[in-house]
């Protein structure tokens, strides 16, 4: 049963485990579309039946619970995706008090004079297809129909992912609200990042979003014999792609602090102990607050790689997969949340975001922001992701303080 | 039906590949106990009853075809597994010409005064299970059983890949052979290596297999959100390992030329783009024609890989999965196929093997030789592999040209 505590959020995203929620029997990956998926929207569906919201599934796979009636509508967003051997709250606490939210309001009988949606976004990470945020940019209204033209790890499209699930490509875009009609939009989401604990705060109030930029690379040699080939005459795209690695952490280390360079995932093809790999696939990620910061230096990563394919007998493609500006928070939006979390006692701390959320799709179309919860050591993307339900409390009566504000302004 | 040739030898090869003979539907592969594998089995075993011998398969899984009766047996030996994304011929051209050879003294009605077996290996890759000529290594009766407790990829331990193909783990080492009732091994491969071809030489004989060390790698750093780990504070096994590969390239080309060493596999967890690197798992492959220069470019590989350890925030695992000494090949043997290759025509070039071969596993326990086949600019292990079909034709009559030398000195 829901109960309106911060406390109950995070049990409820720790039962957002197991196998039932888990397309991978030893740990938690809930890729966009899976049967996990599936089952999460079913679970998250029914707790929002409980808090009192009735619910819907757009056209991109998004399930949306809504309270109230009439009037803008205020959205409060996160994804119940997950990346690979994931943590269990990235994503998920940004729903669940979304939830809290509204069955705290429903318990109070509590009628505003706008409606709240809470989105659980079904693509944020891009785990499973290589374009993340597919969910929030069809329904912000900013998905290029190109993007959709997309195919994951084991071949199959997103068409064919959607039909899977009863959906239709064809009806994607519909997911897309008029932002004449959006009130704003809010997300909670933990830090991932280590500076809310080391500064010993619970909360804090994101002033923008780094942007990022991601490539995929493919470095192409000649497969080979381990034991025949000369080291002298081999074509090996792993020691070529090896070098490539070491450069993309030497520039991201150069730069400023706000700036990072990943190389994250990569394939080395045949991938047998004796044979010289004559293929490997890596991707890029490279992200910064500003643009200034991150334009030179992802620009200097490309022409790093292309200068080491040049040096050895290989060659390389270097495809930009995606482009995402830095986000600005709504100042208005920035001011109330701030003032909020005052109330409930913390310090507001304002923050940028190095990690890229929902949130940044909704800034150019309606006001927007996001409160950052403290998660133990800064890890996240990893299962010892850990947030203490206190602070997780706090900021369910943040967020409370944050919507007595905007209906007192629209009283 | 099976012609007495070479180049139905090459016609053979080429007819084994495709989804009923590859365990992979893009590309030839063929791990030991699979599907393909067994089915190429029954496949091969047709064409040695049609070239008049009797057959059986052994306690490793290993297929043999037996020609004449009485006196000892003359091993003519080679694979049927083969690695990922593989070539036609590499084991399976010397197994064909085994049984072409066979096929000729059938036609012929020779009776010879001592048998000949065609053995075809299940195992000599070790692409399956991390210890590669599991196979051999029973029949000749050096398989220490600690080595028989692997596993593949997919976690399924040899016994249970054994039963699913009708066989008992504890039954493996049946396949041992008496040392008493041997004459001798002799395997005809292609060289998978340049020089035969830059030579202009159709055949080569081996004077010795280059000893090969395996290492398995581990390294550990900590997973994490790869925009908001700054890179000052990152643990990331990936650039880690990048610079043992490195590593591993600069000492390889660092020394003689028959040293050669290579990271053929590797393997990064958790593999998302987003994604910090936390784990990477890797191979290293070093071989030389002596000990003397490869023990001490291995140690100083495992000197290096420790050293990066220690300057990175990373922990690592060197594992030695196995050891296999140089192996030269017997004088007389040698001497006969020197002595065959010059009669069909061809210098007799002396050549070592760089690569490893179910022959070295022979060496120290009956007299044995290898005879080289030119395969086109030394492409191997690659579906680029190519071979002569008048090359093989040469190999067969230099075989029967083998047999008969070693015939007379038995009669």
């Amino acid at each position: 049963m829901v109960e309106a505590t911060g406390y109950w959020a995070v049990e409820a995203c720790d039962a957002l485990t197991g196998p039932h929620f888990s397309d991978h029997p030893d740990y938690l990956f809930r890729p966009y579309l899976g049967p996990a998926h599936l089952n999460a929207v079913e679970q998250v569906a029914a707790w929002m039946g409980e808090a009192g919201m009735t619910t819907r599934i757009d056209g991109a796979g998004n399930l949306i619970g809504r309270y109230g009636e009439g009037g803008k509508t205020l959205i409060i967003g996160s994804h119940i995706d997950s990346v690979r051997d994931a943590g269990n709250y990235d994503g998920p606490l940004g729903v669940m008090l979304g939830i809290v939210v509204c069955s705290a309001l429903h318990a109070a009988g509590r009628t505003l004079p706008f409606a709240i949606e809470v989105y659980a976004f079904g693509d944020e990470e891009g785990s499973r297809f290589p374009a993340p945020m597919l969910c929030s940019r069809a329904v912000a209204g900013s998905l290029d129909p190109s993007a959709l033209e997309v195919a994951d790890a084991q071949g199959m499209g997103l068409a064919q992912a959607l039909a899977l699930n009863g959906l239709d490509l064809t009806r994607f875009t519909d997911a897309k609200r008029d932002p004449s009609e959006l009130l704003g939009y809010i997300e909670a989401h933990i830090e991932q990042g280590p500076v809310l604990d080391a500064e010993n705060l619970a909360l804090g109030v994101v002033t923008a979003i780094a942007g990022q930029i991601r490539y995929e690379v493919t470095v192409t040699g000649v497969a080979g014999h381990a034991g025949t080939n000369s080291m002298a005459l081999r074509k090996d795209a792993l020691t070529a792609a090896a070098e490539m690695v070491l450069a993309v952490e030497r520039i991201g280390r150069n730069g400023p602090d706000d700036l990072v360079a990943t190389v994250g995932r990569m394939r080395v093809s045949p991938g047998a102990p004796n044979v010289v790999p004559g293929r490997v696939d890596f991707t890029i990620d490279v992200r910064a607050g500003t643009e200034e910061v991150r334009n030179p230096a992802a620009a200097t990563i490309v022409d790093a790689i292309m200068a080491i394919s040049g040096d050895r007998p290989v060659d390389v493609k270097v495809h930009r997969v995606h482009e995402l500006p830095p986000s600005p928070c709504d100042p208005a939006f920035r001011a109330m949340l701030s003032h909020a979390v005052e109330a409930v006692g913390v310090r507001a701390r304002d923050i940028v975001s190095g990690a890229g959320h929902d949130a940044m799709i909704f800034s150019s179309v309606t006001p927007s922001a996001m409160l950052f919860i403290r998660c133990k050591d800064g890890i996240s993307h990893n299962p010892l992701e850990s947030v203490d339900p206190a602070d997780a409390d706090l900021a369910l009566r943040a967020l409370l303080n944050f919507i007595d504000q905007l209906e007192a302004a629209h009283v």
